[in-house]
């Protein structure tokens, strides 16, 4: 609710726009790496399905993250730090109040 | 609806299941070598995409085509030759006018 009463100015829009898309980059380079590694280690179909599975809901998951339709991703940013895919250091030009909020949302 | 009226002995559904088995196994063998190769070169995020959709579109034609609910598999013998994925040699025991029309549906 409090959320939605925050301004984000342009520049920060663009800074958290930048900021999903580094750790979109490194969060599908270390999906890519990891399904390779998997992938050459599969002898056997269920195995094989397994890693369907697994991708599918990797897509799912990655898909809904990243889609930016939400301007003010505060709970976004906070998963991606949460996750390791963002340092706090590429939210540098957020409002103090939305870094803090973003690195409070991460630690829960 | 003539399948129907076609008398499949215990000898001829073992037969037919073994053929299955067997294609079964070079299918999803095939197919294992096939990802793993596709997946050691992946190196963009689309690409992943792309063996997922693979995937999961080979998953549902596998999972139908080896269903084995149906006791007389005409169809689907003839479709795994058409396939390469068996050969008319492993229906050997069929009586003659099964095999013949499994080797006909099979040239369609």
């Amino acid at each position: 609710m409090q959320q939605k009463n925050t301004q984000w100015s342009d520049i920060e829009k663009q800074i958290a726009r930048e900021a999903l898309r580094k750790a979109y980059i490194k969060e599908t380079e270390a999906l890519i790496a990891e399904i390779r590694q998997q992938a050459s280690q599969i002898t056997n179909i269920d195995d094989l399905w397994s890693l369907n599975d697994y991708l599918n809901s990797k897509r799912y998951d990655i898909d809904g993250k990243y889609d930016d339709r939400d301007a003010t991703p505060v709970f976004v940013l906070a998963q991606l730090i949460k996750e390791g895919w963002l340092n706090t250091d590429e939210l540098t030009g957020l409002t103090p109040d939305k870094k803090a909020k973003v690195t409070a949302l991460a630690k829960m």
